[in-house]
């Protein structure tokens, strides 16, 4: 087999260290994950290897909501004009709207515009005024898993921003304050179970400074992570929403203690989609993809190397071998396609980023063993047939280098200035650097314009850091400590 | 606890056989289905229990497409106008279009239209002409599960017919017309499998006559069942659209003699929300939903009954019945409320349709045994400890007893009808006729009227059924036997 020839057709080529952009790119081509050529600017086709690995990790965040109290809901996926106008801030999402104006052939005019959801509070929460009784109906946590549609104005890119994209919205209302900031710090949590252990992406969870928040929020939480050219990338946010929802809604309940009064709220919005893009970009390498066992559709591959005279008891070697595995509740498949090399499926599988490869020859057959390859480091293992449950094992040490790995390229990237000189320079290398803050808007704006871009991200949430000196950019005395990272 | 003034606040007030379609509306209100106070007209709030049970029936159908070879794709939800103006009969579709004409606060015209999808043939074919290639890209079998919108102007109803529904639909292209049509058996069959043996729900399989089909196919293929009312219901279609749409959108492969040629197409939309309907009709009875053990999101509830001084050994005896069921694969939950009595929850799991109960009182604890109790037939059965294999196989039983009851009044629904007075008359109880017809469309519409909206369903698929008589209307020779049916 001609494996250079091969790797011309299939293979990456650049370097995700010397071209990130384009890496990427030829990534999400490539490893078959989005086709960008449908005729709407903005709009993806999804390929099955994206959305197989994208309904896994829904099924993961799914099972954590549900399993802290949240129930799934499916609301309609339009909603009324008037519906914004309630909650003044919220109003100003009609900018990003895509208007449903017309019906059928003749044109007709709606009487009310209706919006594509750009995002769901205006839906749930003239739901929750009809649902919300008493201080038994509370608290209510509900979700749906759903897309939403936003009119982008930024170039677009696939997985990181589109003007339809998938996610969770979770919807949660309270009885008191307390409660409400309580779930800030359990959607922390539920994204530091899943997103960072599970798929593998580090963050930091800051809260957002005021600037920055949420139309219609108190306060904005939210994860970000750090891209390998440097770049921040926002993942889930939760938002404080304080009682301006409940007051826009009248969402109102009867109190234990006889009295009526407005619910507290949050919501978290975990974008799927945008987080299996920080997974693509983060885990891959110059081979392409690599995906975290938990959520590869296929964790081994088994690729048969057909010798003359042998085949078929190689195939059924291979067959063998994966149905047991099968068994032990990995996903397997057995690359039989004869139109292929075992070296352009190698490169293949390695493109779309499958954990494991087991390669089974005739001298496999004869010594009762087979070869395990490794996607994320390339080692070889030679396997005796009995030991079948070292993949297993295998798989969850690939988990945790993962993790590992990632974690490792994030903590380098989070830096420390003292002055604007420091700043821009280590802006430059792209991450998040920790500064002092006055607190003054018009100070982030001269930092973001002297940085060319870098943008206060917000304070560490669940951990109080002391200014000690005065603000990096003017001679205030620093108020914050806050993390500046340029974004997408 | 008195029971009877609990079933009052959650009961259903109308029997199922006097006025289904009240009935119907009740189930769906009171086991919280759905929620039809949104303020859009014909657009649902989907409550937890349906979105739990849909996304089981989701799980079911997606896992038998990818075994029979289905890949699964998201693909944007809006389409250009234009894309409908390709296929000639299909652009008639655009009569059911909710249009997005403009985007922003600014109402910014868009230079095209776009439709919400009602459906996704242009969309998937477009695709399918950049990449089909060969012949060894076919056949081509990929399916998206997703939501489509479409302007009804007949009266909505919730699972039945709304503006906005879930579905799937599977797209398969393939180099002959006898693949494509094979895929039309094919379809029949995993209808079989999963809507009929795990959903309960029986059906006739019909080749639609030629005014009834699919715009833009060349054959129209439906699952129909009938409702307890005796209306008709059409489940899941398959469309063979020959080459049409290969031709309109250019979807061609080079075959294996080096001749370029156009696909062969087939498509199959089994709508999910509507199959959801149909359960909640078919196996319902006057105390409201019963679940198919296949798609109830619980399986088995366990309420204990609290006594004084044995509230502790009690519930502890209830969660570790739940944990060991659970251990065996079933969904199982303990209802722990402390604000409502036994009664009550009886009531409440009985109208939420949850397969099977298992109460827990005092005695059962002295006597080391529970008591399960069946839905669908209100049996009751002592159990000991020590035979809790017993719920999986009664579960079992529920399920096959479920499909077999649906059956059973599903084939008294089929008649047959010599001639006009006995059409008249059959059609009056519901149900299917079976008639012999001339084949001409006149006659259609005169059967259709005289018989106060009785349509004529098609010939059923892979049985051939020659006509002995003239037709049923006219003094002409019948050419065919067909169904007659008064739909939704």
């Amino acid at each position: 087999m001609n494996r250079e020839k091969l790797q011309d057709n299939l293979g990456i080529t650049v370097k995700k260290s010397e071209n990130f952009s384009e890496w990427y790119t030829q990534v999400v081509k490539k490893a078959e994950l989005a086709d960008i050529r449908f005729n709407v600017k903005g709009f993806l086709v999804h390929m099955p290897w994206s959305v197989k690995a994208m309904k896994l990790m829904y099924r993961k965040l799914e099972d954590e909501l549900e399993k802290s109290g949240h129930q799934p809901l499916m609301l309609p996926s339009v909603i009324p004009e008037s519906n914004f106008e309630k909650e003044k801030e919220h109003a100003e999402f009609k900018a990003e709207v895509f208007w449903i104006t017309e019906v059928g052939s003749e044109r007709k005019k709606l009487e009310e515009r209706l919006a594509l959801r750009p995002t769901s509070e205006t839906a749930f929460y003239q739901m929750y005024s009809l649902w919300v009784r008493s201080w038994r109906d509370l608290p209510m946590k509900r979700y749906q898993s759903c897309q939403v549609w936003r009119h982008e104005t930024k170039a677009t890119r696939p997985f990181i921003r589109g003007r339809e994209f998938w996610w969770i919205e979770a919807h949660d209302a309270f009885a008191t304050r307390e409660e409400a900031e309580a779930q800030v710090k359990k959607d922390a949590e539920i994204t530091e179970r899943v997103m960072h252990k599970l798929f593998g992406i580090p963050f930091l969870f800051f809260q957002r400074p005021e600037h920055d928040k949420f139309q219609g929020a108190e306060h904005t939480y939210a994860a970000d992570t750090i891209m390998p050219d440097g770049r921040v990338l926002q993942l889930p946010s939760t938002h404080f929403l304080g009682q301006n929802f409940a007051k826009a809604f009248n969402v109102k309940f009867v109190d234990e203690d006889g009295k009526e009064k407005y619910v507290w709220q949050t919501c978290y919005g975990p974008a799927i989609w945008r987080i299996f893009g920080a997974i693509v970009a983060i885990h891959g390498d110059d081979r392409g993809l690599i995906l975290p066992p938990e959520v590869a559709p296929i964790q081994t591959i088994v690729v048969p190397i057909f010798f003359k005279g042998k085949e078929r008891e190689i195939l059924k070697k291979a067959r063998t071998i994966k149905q047991k595995i099968v068994r032990r509740g990995i996903r397997a498949e057995v690359d039989e396609r004869e139109e292929h090399t075992p070296g352009w499926k190698y490169n293949y599988w390695e493109l779309k980023g499958t954990p494991l490869r087991i390669e089974i020859g005739p001298k496999d057959v004869e010594k009762g063993q087979f070869v395990l390859v490794r996607r994320d480091t390339g080692d070889k293992i030679n396997v005796k047939d009995e030991e079948i449950e070292k993949i297993g094992k295998l798989l969850d040490d690939i988990q945790r280098d993962l993790v590992q790995k990632a974690d490792e390229f994030f903590k380098v990237k989070i830096s420390e200035a003292k002055n604007m000189v420091e700043l821009k320079s280590l802006l430059k290398k792209g991450g998040l650097v920790k500064v002092n803050w006055c607190g003054e808007n018009g100070c982030a704006d001269l930092i973001k314009s002297e940085t060319g871009g870098g943008e206060i991200k917000g304070t560490l949430f669940g951990k109080e850091e002391k200014p000690s000196e005065k603000c990096v950019q003017c001679d205030k005395k620093a108020k914050q400590v806050v993390y500046i990272g340029k974004t997408y």
